[in-house]
């Protein structure tokens, strides 16, 4: 039995003795374990938890946090680890709820395009499940998250532009509240006027108001045919006049992503390819065959009258797959620029019309800086992030990299956009939350409250200190 | 001076006269007005509150909620009194803020798909300000609702199945609260993941949390070319099957509404048409002229293959109105069927999956009474409704229509439905909300409560007595 010499949280040690005998070796006070538990795959500093539980069911989850209101310890949901701004630190200690044994698909139902899910399944997880039905959950992050974790999160990716983010693909949810009560908000019925919205007010609400424990879940149907597309571009401004036009006209485009010329330079470095060092759009085209064709079409005129060049496009999976190439590898080619250094990875999200600004200013704030940032884009949300090269040992590295993220930052709320589009404020950005919102703090601060009045959910994370 | 004899709420005049020297002429307490503004389009008692305010900017609606907070009375927003469920009834009295003059738009970006509107202005109003920039609100409850009522009823329609419903357009509010002060929810970019989402709390929350001043909404581009379509079948199972191979299909339906075989019987009768009678499915398909004649023949053949008769489609306009005639009359057909009585208008919504049983149970138990009620329904969300004709002076028949109607919900909820799809809560589903979500009323009591402390905020709505 490893014990931690010291607990973070002092009470800790009350409810692990209490949850010991009911969980066995599903409770664990390991060192590594913990460790493991204390960090996500941000460059913020971990901290490890005083234990960490593997429940099985959403009653056990109760039983955890019950226990953990009784003695006012923290209660941190865990999911896959994959979040970006310090989610799951255990800045007060406490207890982490590791959400990977309840990952079971509870029921799917292909008349309603719709599943409910246990809060630990990953997307990739389910996506395999559901092959068969002819059915896929869109949502795409990037990394193998839990559908808890991108639920906690608001999570989002390539695809939103098509099939929205998480939050336009959660129906309804399983919750155990900060009391340990457990709650179905929302429901099966595709829409419902039935009171105030808990589920949306939970989905984004990162573990501070409760522990999602079960998802219902719109599906889609899997495109008959696929397209993928490439265009290269003089400058930002073409890239982007291209994609507004392309949303402006109604092309169901599924996914729109914009890399800067930085980013196809590494990307070329890393997989030895020749493409154009300008900035790039790829593209994703989804429907029947024959609008598959009509859109990439409609697309490639677009691009053409905006100066874009050497437009490709193939709906054959081979050609697709090269295609994309550069974009799928984009963040490992931009960690191998400097290897050794790390990826501090941003995220702001602006109103289209801005982008281009936005980017342009950014770029040459970059470019004023000692450091390689290159830059990759949602970009039909108007969703982009840098990938910041930092030694994390260098103090003035760091020191520069915080000060170009926080003007990137301010620069996205000056043009009206938002300090995060999909990576939430954790640790890492409640500061910049108080500047984006501070009118609506008080009110998000009293829903805090109701919710848990003991501040033992999550603790230390979204909301600025007081 | 038409001062009411007796202020249903005993404090009210204290408001009154504070602010009648800064509204002038713009506040009224006039029985006349008063009783305009107690009552909405539904078979609820109204009841007018004290007095009616028209402001004209957000600042003039800060100032008299925060006066009625100070001398504790009760707030009710107005918007065009298109409500359903009794929302504007003055249960406590009070001050109605009828927002009608707050009706500019402020901002449209076509470069965006994005306007922000103040919260008066209604549907149809903002659609005509925004033909010209080729985009449109496809938000369309029936009604010419003010967009302020419709987010404040989370309202929805026709082309939900296509566009969401106004949940899914809202962007971000300003919103004066409980205390009088204006707080920015959400923003301009397209998602975020910065803080609790209390934009889509308040979406839905019935003017109980706060008085919505301003709506930043998404807009659409209005398709080139538009496509309706008219079929019928010989039972519901047969259309509503496919609506289901509709939607799994991907097939981005505009519009796909039906009509039990009673409906289509009270349409013959009113429009002097010869219909089959018929269950009855009428589509709208939008898009490039390519893809709504590709959409419609594909939905031609789902509906041949179960059995659909009498197929019809056309793009010409005047063709489309002919074919959607009877739909558009629905209402007026329906109320003709019994002149003189009134049309109590119920709304439930269910998994599609089990929308034919529902429908099917509810036909056979209207039957069972002696009561006329046609049915008419969002079938690709599982919405419907059922217009009961009831003479509001004869108890008996109004109890029936009232046993009928719960006997209605009950049978939505068992099916995993929901007791209202657009209508909300209001006065009339109290019990109901109870009912679907009991476990979740005390976290939305908790939300009310830290929202509203004094419970000034549109009294006696939404959430059941405690």
């Amino acid at each position: 039995m490893d014990l931690p010499e010291a607990f973070k949280c002092p009470t800790a040690h009350e409810v692990i003795d209490d949850l010991r005998p009911l969980f066995g070796e599903r409770l664990s006070t390991a060192q590594a374990v913990r460790d493991q538990h204390g960090h996500d795959e941000s460059w913020h500093a971990g901290a490890a938890p005083d234990a960490v539980v593997f429940p099985l069911t959403t009653q056990e989850v109760s039983t955890v946090v019950t226990l953990c209101a009784k003695h006012k310890v923290p209660v941190i949901p865990f999911g896959a680890g994959t979040s970006l701004e310090g989610h799951v630190t255990a800045v007060h200690g406490g207890i982490a709820i590791d959400m990977s044994q309840m990952a079971q698909v509870i029921r799917v139902s292909p008349e309603d395009l719709d599943c409910t899910v246990e809060a630990g399944i990953t997307r990739k997880a389910l996506n395999a499940h559901l092959r068969d039905t002819g059915l896929f959950m869109p949502v795409d992050p990037g990394a193998d998250a839990s559908i808890g974790g991108m639920v906690s999160t608001r999570a989002s990716g390539t695809n939103a532009v098509r099939y929205g983010t998480i939050r336009e693909n959660v129906l309804g949810l399983t919750v155990v509240m900060a009391d340990g009560s457990i709650v179905q908000t929302g429901g099966r019925a595709r829409k419902s006027a039935a009171g105030y919205d808990l589920t949306h007010l939970l989905v984004g609400s990162e573990g501070t108001l409760g522990v999602v424990t079960e998802i219902t879940l719109r599906l889609h149907g899997i495109p008959e045919d696929v397209g993928a597309a490439t265009c290269s571009f003089e400058s930002v401004d073409q890239a982007v006049a291209t994609v507004i036009e392309t949303i402006q006209s109604g092309i169901p485009v599924a996914r729109i992503e914009l890399m800067d010329a930085a980013m196809v330079r590494a990307c070329n470095a890393y997989s030895k390819l020749t493409l154009p060092e300008q900035p790039m759009l790829f593209l994703e085209f989804h429907g029947t065959s024959a609008s598959v064709q009509e859109q990439s079409q409609r697309v490639a005129d677009l691009a053409d009258a905006n100066g874009g060049r050497g437009f490709q496009w193939s709906s054959r999976a081979e050609d697709r797959t090269r295609l994309w190439e550069a974009r799928h590898n984009a963040y490992y080619s931009a960690l191998a620029l400097e290897p050794g250094k790390q990826g501090f990875t941003t995220d702001v999200c602006v109103p289209v019309s801005r982008l281009a600004d936005v980017i342009s200013d950014t770029r040459a704030d970059v470019d004023s800086t000692d450091l390689m940032a290159p830059l990759v884009g949602h970009v039909g949300d108007g969703n982009f992030h840098l990938i910041m090269l930092v030694d994390p040992l260098k103090p003035d590295e760091v020191a520069s990299a915080k000060a170009l993220h926080e003007r990137l930052v301010m620069r996205a709320l000056d043009a009206g956009g938002t300090c995060t589009g999909e990576h939430g404020i954790g640790l890492g950005k409640r500061d910049f939350l108080l500047r984006e919102h501070g009118d609506a703090v008080p009110a998000m601060r009293a829903v805090k409250r109701a919710f848990d009045p003991q501040g033992i959910m999550n603790p230390g994370k979204m909301l600025p200190d007081a």
